[in-house]
């Protein structure tokens, strides 16, 4: 008997995204790949969950890999894997590693270029992977002979460079048997350890510490996609060193630290998070991308070729690059080699605490100062790019809470499915999304599928009136800046979610009782809309936007 | 004074855009284009249309061009013009003229590669451009020393071809002063004429039917984008030749004319339009394209080679291709040779007349009849690719009624923001939607934006509990056929049609009565849901979904 041997090239598929931890997969149905959704459905280790459409399927697929480590979404050809696009191409930019599996028209179709529906109606039918070129690291279009190895390698490519990639697979290829897999696919990992280089690495490392007067670490995202965050706390609690993140990598190290001294935006950041990490004989940048929003419109006051430099894979000290480093191995070889070092002298104070609030109208600044005190270790917050995410990221989060933001790529809209991902991926870890009313609009009908779901997080709406980070930018009244007026009560009952607690804030006080509320209703979604002034944001945002106006060309 | 010899790049484009007929600009802003936002809204004859993402406003500009010959969407870089890819491929299969103008950073930002939000952050600024290659028909990147002339290119191919165009603009680029237009647009016409070829044509074609029995035509949507509609309507009333459509050309012909015999879909066409077309001696086809969808799944009974054939730019007579020869000349030339041709004998019967409905529960069967009945000359049908198309599809629309459907492209959640476009192009032409609960919840935003214009379109929402149409093909009880179970009723006054008029009908007797109602309240939006049995689907959708099932491989 050979059939033990063979498996559909489905279920090769799908064996291997379980052996990353794949237990759902995001998408919605077309006729192309409806057969493929039995075998999905049929596989006792994973789950199907549809959305409402595709693109709030794939910022699901990223919420979901930021907190399992990979994702999966499938579409189908044309209209479903272009509508989802916007979502892989965000996974590209913040390293969020993902396949975008596209299933289309069966070969003998392909091959007569035949008018099918999904087509351009001219027999082109690699215009939708070229698309997908663009902005995934690796592609393969799956055939029998190949396609076992053409999952492996791409699988692996997405796993190395944490990014998407993207598969097409011709209906009929679905259900064809090939060869199950004999090992376990090719992690990265102590393999990419060039010893030699390494310890040259730490050597200068060492002598760069030794000579500097003070040392501090800047972390961000990368150091989460490298799998180094527990390499990083070893190296920071053996270390001393204060450490600052930027806002990308918001919640890579822990914000209750004393040695935590803040989220650092270049000439935004609060004075003792700025000294910290400007005036640091040598700093420490492990997994660093600075981006116009997270560096202050690239305004910090350290020298980004100088100091000690860990990327994914290479190191380097003052600008002398060492290859065969990964970020984990060398934070573990710091952590041998500076453990010692005595703990600076820089312990920032603890933030302030949050006054209760009055019959006062709500200003942001309350309002975020009241969410972080809020939040709890099991939550994770999930912060949309505007005023949210911008009043947030300076706050301190507890211990343990998980913060999901999208600062590089920005698109709006983001959040809300990414909630949805990130509630399936652990149902037991409340999330807690902050959004705008601008922003919520985009991909709203994600909540139908959270609330389809049973899924309890607390979504706190803020009403502004439109598009206020834009208004902060340009256009402080302008018409394009105003936004359809919904009756934001009557959503989630629209939408499906009857049972969800429903509450409104206009008032410091009210607010806090409001999220008392949310607190105690656990078994429910908590929809929490929250009244602020039209032109009230956030001081990170203020200075950034004034940046961001100027980079687009001088005003009139 | 040189200055009133130059204009801005936006203005520029502006100007050309209003040179085809464009009022309005369909988009959603981001901080790069909010300076050329305030040149739009400045503009007199230009209106700004900002919806609540970006997919929808791309659907809203399809709907909006077809219905005036040309649109414009305005997006960011990279999450704006991605989120949009999907609509703007939807242009680009069914043929419908449009421009992307996706704005970006400035120019010095992209020399330096700097990672700015909504970048990959890698410095790579073309990867969107060039995603829009796979789906547009020219594209440039606008800069101060050709995009005049760049303008006019693309622009020229969008109109020759009827397919979208894209253009990225660097924000800085906007503002850039360049010469003003100083000839109009070259527009398609005349000087495509090949006299030469056009009266060999004329020749083979008025031999063909002088030697055939009896002769019919066949006429599909490229006689629309193709500015053949009146050529055509008059070589038909000239020459008497029964005249049927494929779906995806429905009213292209005036379907009250006792001489249309039907909407054609291969074996699965009313036998009376297949027999006037399949059995004609020889078949006259005006600008078809047979898809899948449209073609009964590809069994047509004529010869495609054989017959007259009109394209866009050629004709062909059994084979034998003509250069030189547009659809609109081709059409007017066979008027004046064959319009003393005399009437067929074949005149198909009227439609049967509807039965006045009962307390019976709702059928596909009753309801597509009882709509068509309801439609009146001034309103645009617009209908879902789902039961919704499959059911109307087949049903004769009053003289002067328009439809927009999308069966080539399919991508369900189209029409919503379709009928937006559609209505803002014309808002006393009043649209009726069809549309199911699966589709509506993919875009159902764009409904607050319908509101907020103030349109007073009549949206039928057939409620059967998921994606009907998938249950049709594969998977009748499949959990990915489920969908998020909504609170229909609730839908319009969340998303800010407080004013809606809200109608239900369950049995056919409250279809009657909830379409006299909606045809009274002619100043308000109507949301009529009407429930029919999840299974219950159009005889056309029957036919064609096994075909479908059959194509994308063996069953199991």
């Amino acid at each position: 008997m050979a059939s033990h041997d063979t498996i559909t090239v489905t279920d090769y598929l799908l064996r291997r995204l379980e052996s990353l931890g794949v237990r759902h997969i995001f998408g919605v149905p077309g006729d192309y790949n409806l057969k493929l959704l039995d075998t999905v459905i049929a596989h006792p280790g994973i789950e199907w969950v549809g959305t409402a459409n595709e693109l709030g399927a794939a910022y699901a697929v990223d919420g979901y890999a930021r907190m399992t480590g990979f994702g999966a979404l499938v579409t189908t050809f044309g209209v479903g894997e272009l509508s989802a696009i916007n979502g892989v191409a965000g996974g590209f930019a913040e390293r969020v590693p993902m396949v975008h599996l596209a299933v289309g028209p069966a070969q003998e179709m392909e091959r007569s270029g035949a008018i099918l529906h999904h087509t351009t109606g001219d027999g082109d039918y690699e215009r939708f992977a070229r698309a997908h070129e663009q902005i995934t690291c690796a592609q393969a279009v799956l055939r029998p002979g190949t396609a076992g190895a053409e999952i492996d390698r791409v699988l692996a490519t997405a796993l190395r460079e944490s990014r998407p990639v993207y598969l097409r697979l011709p209906a009929d290829v679905a259900a064809e048997r090939i060869p199950a897999p004999t090992a376990p696919l090719p992690l990265p990992g102590a393999a990419d350890v060039n010893p030699d280089s390494l310890a040259a690495f730490l050597d200068a490392a060492e002598q760069a510490v030794a000579e500097a007067d003070s040392t501090a670490v800047l972390a961000d995202f990368l150091a989460d996609r490298f799998h180094a965050r527990t390499e990083l706390a070893e190296f920071l609690a053996a270390s001393g060193f204060p450490v600052a993140t930027l806002s990308t990598g918001k919640t890579v190290v822990d914000e209750q630290d004393p040695r935590f001294v803040g989220v650092y935006s270049g000439q935004f950041s609060d004075p003792r998070t700025r000294v910290a990490i400007d005036e640091a004989g040598v700093l420490i940048r492990v997994g660093v991308l600075l981006a116009d929003t997270t560096s202050g419109g690239f305004s910090q006051g350290f020298d980004p070729e100088a100091g000690i430099d860990l990327g994914p894979y290479s190191a380097a000290v003052d600008g002398k690059r060492f290859d065969g480093v990964p970020m984990a191995a060398a934070l573990a070889g710091l952590t041998r080699r500076l453990g010692t070092v005595p703990a600076p002298q820089r312990i920032p104070a603890a933030p302030a605490p949050v006054d209760r609030g009055g019959d006062e109208p709500l200003t942001q600044n309350y309002l975020w100062d009241a969410v972080a005190a809020a939040v709890r270790p099991w939550n994770t917050v999930v912060a949309e790019q505007g005023t949210s995410f911008f009043g947030i990221a300076t706050r301190h989060l507890p211990t343990g809470a998980r913060f999901i933001g999208q600062p590089l790529w920005g698109s709006i809209g983001y959040t809300l499915p990414a909630l949805l991902g990130a509630q399936i991926a652990d149902p037991t870890r409340r999330g807690v999304l902050l959004i705008g009313d601008g922003s919520a609009q985009l991909t709203i009908q994600e909540l139908g599928t959270i609330a389809r779901h049973g899924l309890t997080p607390v979504i706190i709406l803020v009403n502004n009136d439109g598009y206020t980070v834009e208004r902060a930018i340009h256009g402080k009244r302008a018409v394009y800046n105003d936004i359809a007026p919904w009756n934001w009560s009557a959503i989630p009952g629209a939408l499906g979610a009857s049972n969800a607690l429903v509450l409104h804030a206009r008032t410091a006080a009210e607010l806090d009782h409001a999220l008392a509320e949310a607190a105690l209703a656990t078994d429910r979604l908590v929809f929490l809309e929250v009244v602020t002034d039209i032109d009230d944001t956030p001081a990170l945002l203020t200075g950034f936007a004034e940046g961001v106006g100027a980079r687009n060309g001088s005003d009139s």
